[in-house]
């Protein structure tokens, strides 16, 4: 440390908590708008808005974090004044089957929901991965049938396309957990017991958007070694299925049994990574998957849902079965659905790679039910809003922030008389609907002042010296023309002799001046 | 217990966290359109959003909790993982505070920024008192001089209006903490060491609009019984001041000593309290307050602000200087202020009082220095929002629920077919811009389904049983005028013979004859 570093003053130091960002104008712009277009669409589909607060009790949250092996762990948790534990919502559909049964007497089911809010994990932070961040959910509550799931993955591809999204570059991929499920039992992996285990297995399969068929396998036997090869980089545990079974419960997922054995046509293309999978499928370890129970009833339900889709003009090119999709979340009870993004991207290690998902949800048939004891069936997704935006923003269909920046009353004279002058002018302008500042800063400096008005994107600045004032006029700099004219102005001199951009009018006149300047601007533009 | 619920298997009971709330679908979404308002004020002058997380780093947040004797208590706080406490902010000025000291090299001052979020406060709940509140604040850092507070004003006094709060019904009220703290140090309260007890005292001068001269004298002094006598009710402890001092200053505030003294006239009428004030005023203690150089620093510029609301046309109906503003934070060090509703409500013990402040705020120079070190002169406000929406239901300008509920496709045939046709319905009139949903409960009882619509208040229900199929018909029910041709009759089989609103349109015409409906429905009502 430097002499003149250790010789400051002790002062507290002015920063986040790791994981946490300020939202710039901008952003929160964006947000606005893509959070109005989904809202739009909901509003569509007779979904009504409703919102639970930061807070839950932590029983009330259960043990249901998604990508989390130790229960509990990654929320934020504090105990209240009578010693009860509460944590923050590590996501929207917790809470809502909370409200749901707190309200169950007053509310009329089906109950079809939406809302937008922060949540919180209490995660290890990375590039792009926030403590805190945005989601938007929908839900029908009360909806036996899989035509609500139908219904919500028709309103996800349709939110894509309201949020400017072609076709062709997003796609709702379904499954349902009743057969991934059925495999899980057929392997011997089912009850209570196994719950951990399957999970791990689950979570295997849910990689094979990122890893290959190869390496999935690795996850789902003996563990895999992130730098290829054993002792390069983090080890991650395998599932310790035995190399056979692996092999036919991933033949299932990636070979196309699934659409043959289907009368549906279920499987309408993978994700193209049948072709690297490299190892013969065994069908004798596990015996033929798709006899199981739970896997035919599931299938089943996904012809529905196909059959749903289609008869009201959805194609698979925009909504598709797809026997991989796992999501995470330990919730789930029935069909599954991800949106997905397919156009290219640069990821932070240089690759290019699919954007993927953006928002999945399921069927969660079993969370009211922990408070009520009684079945109350319930689907929904959820849209990670910063991720989407992210998005938008790689499609250019968002981050052009068009808001005008104010127009800059500058202060030639300090004193109360003439300020109240300046004040009256702006105050002119903001009644005629224009954006409008004084300059608030010290006004002594008045390079400062146009610099100011230069940083911040001030379309014109409004200058009235004594002299100005005497003779009853105002100038008016037109700060985007000025800017052009003085790239060409070589000397000092000579800018203040040209004065770019810089005209004056009657003090009368400056509102209907300043209207018509900037409706010149904004045709240029 | 009765035997029945003893029987009950043990289950999770739903409950929210005390002082925590969901919100309904037309407080979100008049919310919302308030929000839409305030934001379209701010904009207009000039302010651009920026938001900061929920957390800060407490020791970022400092010790200025309002209302508060004991600093950081009223927090929600935890241990981050390396055991640095963070808490969740308290209100958006502190957070902004830090966020202006981390980006002051990136940031052009004066830095005009609005935003909008949920804060959070650990303290006792109450009737219409939550630990998670929505504010929305505007302010400017960066500007030293008090043109900035009169914009402040003036800004308040256009978003009450801009809110249909019309002139009258509110007034903006503003008094200058230099004032206030030169009468503590006339009175000998000066210093760091007397911080407490000023505090205090300016809390009970902050309570003139709820109590009387005379209780505020008791607070002033040896405390107060809430019950009006010795023993009777909670005690408040006093303030300690000796009678004639505590008179003194009383007086200052309330006798219009203010007005006389002033060179601008500045009292412009208080809170009416004067009249009813039963003590002699006592000038030799404490001395003549006006004497005091912070007293007349903070005069002066409150006849600045005057002036500067005054040439911009904004008189004392809309901004008004009184005394008797105090505004609870420590951290003020120039003007405050404070928006006021004046029209009459019945409170809880149902006596009619006026609906009283909605937001408020002041200068802060030094919450950006405890951080940089340097002078960073701020200004800026607060609005309670969901306090002044009450104010707006009051003021019937809020709490009508416009939204059309959707147009309901009722469900007579559960085959994966007809479903799909019932789906197709559904989304053919969202593609025609009607809100609508199929019916995802369990179709097999007809009656559930419209009594479902009717709980719900759909417009319309569609309705196909096999019949109709054949014929290439659909039944359209008119909800609303249903209602009131049933109301009429009198029997299950003469209800039957009638239906009641219906009629039959082929399939073909349905989105015509629904959007032709529900336009007629409109102008209805």
């Amino acid at each position: 440390m430097s002499d003149k570093k250790s010789k400051k003053p002790h002062k507290l130091k002015a920063r986040l908590p790791r994981g946490f960002t300020d939202r710039t104008a901008s952003d929160i712009r964006a947000t606005d708008e893509m959070v109005a277009k989904i809202r739009g669409v909901f509003e569509r589909y007779g979904f009504d808005p409703v919102e639970t607060p930061a807070f839950e009790y932590t029983d009330a949250l259960g043990k249901f974090l998604p990508d989390q092996d130790r229960p509990n762990e990654g929320v934020f948790s504090l105990q209240d004044d009578d010693e009860q534990w509460m944590s923050l919502r590590y996501d929207l559909t917790a809470p809502l089957a909370r409200h749901v049964a707190q309200n169950i007497n007053a509310i009329a089911l089906p109950y079809r929901t939406y809302r937008q809010g922060w949540v919180f994990r209490n995660e290890k932070p990375g590039p792009g991965r926030f403590r805190q961040f945005m989601q938007f959910d929908a839900d029908t509550v009360g909806a036996p049938g899989v035509q609500a799931d139908a219904e919500m993955a028709m309103m996800m591809a349709d939110t894509m396309e309201a949020l400017g999204i072609k076709r062709g570059d997003y796609v709702i991929r379904v499954n349902n957990r009743k057969v991934l499920d059925g495999v899980m039992e057929a392997i011997g992996l089912g009850g209570e017991e196994n719950a951990g285990k399957r999970l791990t297995v689950l979570r295997a399969i849910d990689k094979l958007d990122k890893f290959s068929p190869n390496d999935v396998l690795l996850l789902l036997t003996t563990g895999r070694w992130d730098g290829g090869k054993q002792g390069v980089g983090d080890f991650t545990e395998g599932a310790g299925l035995a190399a056979n079974v692996a092999e036919n419960v991933l033949g299932f997922i990636l070979d196309g049994r699934f659409q043959v054995e289907s009368r549906a046509g279920l499987m309408e293309g993978g994700k193209g990574h049948t072709a690297s999978f490299t190892s013969p499928v065994s069908s004798a370890v596990g015996g033929d998957l798709f006899d199981n129970r739970s896997v035919h009833a599931g299938v089943q339900e996904l012809a529905n849902i196909q059959q749903s889709c289609r008869a009201s003009g959805y194609g698979p090119d925009r909504i598709r079965i797809d026997p991989s999709v796992v999501r995470g979340l330990e919730y789930y009870t029935g069909p599954v659905y991800e949106a997905e993004l397919l156009f290219d991207v640069v990821n932070e290690k240089g690759e290019t790679v699919q954007f993927g998902s953006v928002g999945g949800g399921g069927r969660y048939d079993g969370l009211v039910k922990r408070f009520t004891g009684q079945d109350v069936p319930a689907t929904g997704f959820s849209i990670g809003v910063s991720r989407l935006m992210t998005a938008l923003k790689n499609l250019g269909k968002l981050g052009t922030d068009d808001m005008v920046a104010p127009v800059l009353v500058t202060v030639m004279d300090g004193g109360t008389e003439a300020l109240g002058r300046y004040q009256k002018m702006t105050q002119d302008l903001r009644e005629a609907g224009i954006r409008a500042e004084m300059y608030q800063g010290n006004w002594k400096k008045f390079g400062n002042q146009l610099r100011y008005a230069d940083r911040r994107g001030c379309p014109i600045a409004i200058i009235q010296g004594s002299d100005e004032r005497e003779k009853g006029i105002v100038q008016i700099k037109d700060m985007i023309e000025g800017r052009k004219e003085a790239a060409a102005i070589e000397s000092n001199e000579e800018y203040r002799a040209a004065r770019p951009g810089q005209f004056e009018v009657a003090e009368g006149d400056l509102v209907a001046e300043v209207t018509k300047l900037l409706a010149a601007q904004a045709e240029n533009t």
